[in-house]
């Protein structure tokens, strides 16, 4: 790893990425053809955030957050900070004090690949944190990272400038690129969405609105009443 | 396993089933003589609800939710859908286009051993759920699975028609037969509850209430004044 | 293991102790110099207290809650009480009836190395309670254990008397005769970091108030803009 | 759970039992049309060994083996022992002083939902066992369970008299009743296996044996070069 | 913590510790009143492995080894080296080189509360290895620790010169001032153990050596006859 | 996801990529900058290979080999075939026949983020597997991947080519295009470490032949003797 600060990453469309954390993790994730998520690892440290923004990447050592300090300089309006830690880490790398600098700058939250700390500071600031961990542990600031290059989080790859959306289902990344083609999608879905739903309180079945008798008959689906079973308990 | 929906199950007792619910689950696990529990891993998806139903059961491949679309068709008014994979999956195979469908059809909730989504919207509709994850993760509709046949989850066996109680503690299912037994049990456990914490109000001990001290005393528990001791740090 | 009661062990001053629960797991965990955190496995039952009481420790067996019926007598307003079992244990050794009989005595809280139960009925008396588990799993009460002995939780060590303090964050313990020296200093950093807090809301950058720039770049450190970079999917 | 001892449950037919352990829990598990399976928490406490023996159940409660002592009684030559707990347990319920008399009864090995100890010893017997821990933890006698009713196990029912084959895969259940015709079945298995293997060495390939690119080219799936690729990162 | 390095502890008796590594951890476990053990995360590097030697005691930074450097220089022959971190760590702070240091002066092994690396060739050398991880993830030398203070590994406090028993079933620590008593009451159970694995050998029942049979049918063991159950099944 | 097989992707050096395997994870893992380390959750299948090979990559639906089928094809002499699913799965997708297929073709081994079988097999035919399960489990052949794009697997991009290291410690990832500079910085590491090997069997002490005594005094490091501790139990 080479210890560098990338300055001046593009950033993905903000009213876009904006956008998209209204639409939530599970319709961006279903947009994009149900890839991006980070897996059920990470969880809100208060419920009932949803929020977008572009990544600004910090690389920290273990127990060390010496390179979120440097990160945030490199925050503007519009960001949302990812930590990533060379090894796995469940020390409180961020709490308090960085969120109030962070949202003095218009950053829109934070993701964590390890543990925060000050959970009920951050739920009275509402500033929203996404973490593996929490954890009142602290840190030291004695070795180099790297902020601004690519990380990996959860099993997906984030680069800087891309969309990160996060909500209280969890934490799905889109890259910068593509964050245009997968808002298309997310609006054409939620459309569709909505009308499924309105069908559903109808009393529709999911079984006749997707078309899914036939195909499920064909498969081989066999329908048995409960009294012609010989053993109910070992259908 | 052969791919058959079981119709008409008989059902539990609505009314001592609802009952069941409002009284919890420790004391329908108590009731029961401690059994029944499904561990810890199940957790509601939001805070406080308290929920009692027969079950319709789902077996379904990991990452595929065919057999919930199938299930919806076969719950009623007072049922609770119970969700199992053949495999472990965190997956949300449930969401909220699933819980308006079950709401509209007069179900009482949820319980998935693989993963929920949408939980600000299950919040927000009062449907509540119990999982052993949450996650953004979408599902295919691909291969069958079964309904209404007996399900293993959490370490217990259910089958159609037992009753499912859940609440912030975790889930218990009672046997369809033995409900009218554990209801008149946690009746009663209910009702010396309610005179203990009264006494225990008062600043009456459990030592005292319990009659434990002459045991305790019998199997060799001593009391040393701090004072007394040679190394209070290796006692 | 004896199988004995310490009575009358000094306890920590309780002014003292009580004002660390103000302050704060994060806060008191760095002033004793980032020491005594019990690790991230025990949370919260409930979100939003922060507490501190001097310990009265019990040291149970598996799935039995014995010596938490010998302990409550042991207990006196200001006190928290700390459970932990001999081997692992998700059961729920502690509910509603023990907190009603705590609370009545003046205690302020409990931490348990096991399952809790009774949440929601936890929730509403106000009793907080940190765990490593949820569990509506009952108990026996058969096995001798010891109350006010030295036990060990998270990775920590806990005497009797110690200060234990618990919030959102988790749980920190302060050895009694340290609890003086650790107030003063968590004090001291509370000035501190509303200083820095007044000056983050300022814009003012870590990086500038804790001098970092110098070190990092003595440490090679280097920034590089986006725009010069060969490759920055691979920088 | 009633406190009981069922005695004299019918066995599976031995001959057939032990040619399932020869073929092994892989082979087994596909010819029952994928189930059975305990899942990967069960491993083995030495390496090497691949037996199947009829299920004599044991359920326990966490750390007391009293129930064991009762299931050797009803242990014949040929059985294997299933040992399941109430409650989540890590003790070592199991060691080489239960094995002696294990052996002595012609017992095939052991299968625990907690943990095993003696490793050395049991790996110098020849008598194998599978567990979920390893752990040189005791345990109490104290607290009654039951002795062959059907227990859950990494969620698979056992019942006694089942065939339970269990190598360094895992462990695998075939209910008592379908021992014939999952073996039929393993057995055709095997020799559709050899040929294949036979193919597989001779250079065939699996595309081709189970006639497969067409439908993969059907599903849409695309060759390309990587000369032919914009983005090979990112393709 | 204080950054401190104490020299000379007092070690327990090398001839008494040398003979608790032959009998191992299970019979010292048994001897010591069932505790000691520091649970089933701590697992061998390579099988076969039993040992005991006096603890020399490191305390490390995660993902630091400095402390290990520290440690080697207070290390004599018959001691076995402990170490613990102040923050969870998987990373490998141990492999061959220490080893080899170790092995020339005699010390017996080493027990590690983070990751171990060089597998293969710490079994090649034939130094035996506990840890809780085995991981290729490499440290820095950058922070102080402790060395000869208490640690607590695994929910036991170690104190320099206790003695450490470790074998495949996990690892035990006895404390020094303990160490003569353990020895007699160890010795006395293996005696005890042999004439009991003679008489399972000779075919007597547990039920009878331990006359259990009169106790459990006072507490309600019933026996039933599986042809006189109305369900097997549900018994 | 597109669904691609991506043909013909460069290949790091052959020559290199086996030394590199020769020269282990450990070293391998320094020499590039302590980065590559897939994590501790990745074991071999069985204890004692050693290997290194370049990366075919196959991406597959979690419970689902179809894509191992087609990346077989793509494999060569020198391969190292490399799984990732799309979501956690810990189903056996890969065994004994696959690897007596890619035996046949000269690859090296298989690196799995999900289950693997036939483990007594493939000890048997020295085919190398690491994997973050062993489990019976089978799967199907029903929903399309992408073979030789770039994956992700414990934290760390792996792309088609890359060289891959694994052995006892787990596994190691280089990307392709550092492969000659990794060599270099390894072989230079290894003689390096031979020197302080042979000095630590003569018994020099890191203290001195890192130099690390002046630095740890300057950082505050006091050596005290057990004699002159106030309370040795909390120096």
């Amino acid at each position: 790893m080479r210890n560098i600060v990338v300055t001046g990453p593009p950033r993905a469309d903000q009213d876009l990425v904006r956008r998209l954390g209204e639409l939530g993790t599970a319709t961006v994730h279903e947009a994009q053809g149900r890839s991006g998520f980070l897996g059920p690892a990470f969880r809100p440290a208060w419920a009932g955030a949803r929020r977008a923004g572009t990544a600004v990447t910090a690389l920290c050592w273990p127990g060390d957050n010496t390179m979120i300090h440097v990160a945030v300089e490199q925050c503007q309006a519009g960001d949302l900070l990812v930590v990533a830690t060379t090894s796995p880490s469940t020390d409180g790398l961020f709490g308090e004090l960085f969120a109030t600098a962070l949202q003095t700058r218009g950053v829109r939250g934070v993701v964590l690949g390890c543990g925060v700390r000050d959970v009920a500071e951050l739920r009275e600031l509402g500033f929203p944190a996404w973490s593996t961990t929490v954890s009142a542990q602290g840190t030291v600031k004695a070795t180099l990272g790297a902020v601004n290059v690519p990380i990996v989080l959860g099993g997906q790859r984030i680069r800087p400038g891309d969309a990160v959306v996060a909500d209280d289902d969890g934490v799905v990344v889109v890259p910068r690129t593509e964050v245009p083609a997968v808002h298309r999608a997310a609006e054409a879905r939620i459309a569709k969405e909505e009308a499924t739903r309105a069908a559903f309180r109808a009393g529709e079945l999911g079984l006749d609105r997707y078309g899914m008798r036939e195909r499920l008959a064909a498969q081989g689906l066999e329908y048995v009443a409960w009294s012609d079973l010989d053993d109910p308990d070992n259908p």
